[in-house]
């Protein structure tokens, strides 16, 4: 059955989230399927950062911290993040990277008593590399478990375990709750990546069990490139925990300048430098182009839009490297082809922004705030147009580069 | 001997650095008095942040990790760094907090061998309660040396010392080639905080013998709120270095997404996660105002331009809580007075930006870069006014907040 374009603008005419679109001014013609790895800026990002240098750092200057509360800026910013993955509005701060909070988490879980410290072979890089340079200094074990055994597949004596709750490269969906029941008869603790989930997936992490988190502010977010990541504490936790990154920001009263370490209450603990102002504003900007965004509905449209596409270029020679149509997959699709990154530069050549990942991947992001049915479809659309023009093999898209 | 205007004018007329003034837009009738905590925008930073929300983030969007360099970005700002600093180009890398940094240095310095972690009591605190956080999850010894003692203070089985190479409060010089020869005899390192000294002081940390520091980037550099920091490591041991904070920004080829950590050569090893680029992007701008700088320039001024407000403010009955006139100290000065907190208010209220810092510390700080001799004569003569009609015991002088 094909999909036409009035089938996709029929879509559209229904989509629940048609008004988000609005938030985003996206260059003419562009369709960009890479909002799983840089999301475009809303204008209130914009606007956000334009008030902060004009007016917070360059005229009111130092009386900003209070003035424009840039004290209270990791809080608020967590604040509008915690909705989206369903936990507690007080139970989130933005903070850091996501590799600097994945070690403030298994570290303090390892303070807590816990031994040994995972990772899925196979999940994004850097959570292993984290993990790696805990186990060195602390002396604790690391381990890989097989790709997708999750929680029951931890050696004895590896309690604490770091999960992406949709994989970075198939978009797989993690069972969030079964795969904190299997770590809960292990004596052992999840720390979820949330990086390609956040802002797309409907997570509801407190309702399904989870106790600890972080997240990425650049992808779906839209918080600008290298936009602060968050941390998330169970707030029944929170009080109790001991992170090692233990800076002046997670003091509980930083400007008494006093020796001596005395963690703030709840998941304040979880600062630790002076917060990268200038990138949090932004995030804290981009966030409200979630406002009233429903998240049941845009994980229900993300994955629609993914189904629309993987439909429409089926029989075009691609293997398939995630869940297929009807399947359950999160924001973005992964296609195989031998000559995939010169693909994905014909497609950039076109308009239509994806990403490469190694060997062999061909990424596409759909972001539901701002991608439309029939973007989606005319992106297709092209795709197949190169295929059969085999237009991929102009030796200009050939040369390979690092890009995030 | 009574300072006139007409003496500050000619010494402004004599300033070698009066050129660099044109980099700085502060609003009308504000003397600033606060670059020790929070620089104002170079023009410089203010158009780098503008056309990378413009033109990198909203247009070229992912692309820009390529096509503007913000790969690179960490390194190129590092570099501009180093040159202030007094160390080789590429031993410089812009990341995270001054509190991570520290946890980076003083851990990888553990993985070498060493043992124990120490900081002066007193010092600025972040680097005290990271060192507390390290030892709790590494298990190595933390201690407190005497204020001022430094490396010869420290006690035995304790061999990492973390030390302000500017005291915070006092303005303080350490001599760092002294504190070297010392920890050397022990066979300990010191990681140096320049977060008080860096753009300001004429640091020659490599010919002095400093082999690891870390620095802020929101303070004389002006690179704005809560900019991302740096580290130094000297060359010659960076590539033998091992911190824990292993994140995929620093593997050897961070693009090969594969399991298992592989540091970069050099510095470059001392990224985390992915750098806040927005924030990065302000550091690397603004840092063009020091182009062309003389280091040995620079600081004598400040030093000259604290003397000058220290002898004009003399006899107004403040203590005196740093080096005096004509002594070693370096950028800020600090008086103390039971009231300081509503008098620093009644400046602000006239236009004059200091800070406070508890309990009873007026905190003064002179940028070379910005500010004029007339300007710090004309702050210290309204702070006599103010003495003179006790107008700080107005009670709106009285509320304390807090301010960094």
């Amino acid at each position: 059955m094909t999909i036409t374009p009035d089938d996709a603008r029929a879509l559209d005419r229904d989509d629940p989230l048609k008004d988000a679109r609005r938030h985003f001014d996206l260059p003419d013609g562009l369709i960009y399927l890479d909002g799983n790895s840089l999301g475009p800026p809303p204008v209130q990002a914009k606007a956000a950062i334009q008030r902060c240098v004009e007016t917070e750092w360059a005229t009111d200057l130092i009386a900003s911290w209070n003035s424009a509360d840039w004290m209270g800026l990791p809080l608020r910013t967590g604040a509008r993040i915690a909705r989206l993955i369903g936990v507690s509005e007080n139970s989130v701060i933005a903070a850091d990277s996501v590799s600097v909070n994945i070690f403030k988490l298994a570290a303090g879980l390892l303070n807590a008593g816990l031994k040994g410290v995972a990772v899925e072979r196979g999940d994004f890089p850097t959570d292993g590399y984290v993990l790696e340079g805990l186990s060195r200094l602390s002396g604790t074990p690391f381990a890989y478990v097989e790709p997708g055994a999750g929680a029951a597949g931890l050696p004895d004596g590896v309690q604490v375990l770091v999960k992406s709750a949709v994989h970075f490269r198939s978009a797989a969906l993690a069972d969030i709750e079964a795969e904190e029941r299997a770590a809960k008869t292990r004596g052992a603790a999840i720390v979820w990546d949330l990086s390609h989930a956040a802002g797309l997936v409907d997570l509801k992490l407190a309702a399904r069990g989870a106790k600890y988190a972080v997240g990425c502010g650049y992808k779906f977010l839209n918080g600008g490139p290298g936009a602060p990541a968050f941390v998330y504490c169970d707030p029944d936790l929170a009080d109790g925990f001991s992170q090692p990154l233990s800076g002046w920001m997670g003091h509980a009263r930083p400007f008494d300048f006093a020796d001596g370490y005395d963690p703030a209450p709840g998941v304040a603990r979880f600062g630790a430098g002076t917060p990268a102002i200038l990138s949090m504003t932004a995030l804290h900007g981009a966030l409200e182009a979630y406002e009233g965004v429903d998240m049941a509905a845009a994980e229900a449209k993300a994955r629609a839009l993914g189904d629309l596409f993987l439909k429409a270029v089926d029989g075009l020679g691609f293997g398939l490297a995630c869940p297929g149509p009807g399947e359950a997959r999160a924001g973005h699709v992964s296609l195989t082809h031998e000559d995939g990154y010169a693909i994905v530069q014909a497609m950039i050549a076109r308009g239509v922004i994806g990403d490469f990942r190694s060997p062999d991947i061909l990424r596409f992001g759909f972001s539901p705030l701002y991608l439309s049915y029939e973007e989606v479809l005319r992106a297709a659309g092209i795709l197949r147009e190169i295929m059969d023009a085999e237009s991929w093999r102009d030796p200009r898209f050939a040369a390979r580069k690092a890009v995030t």
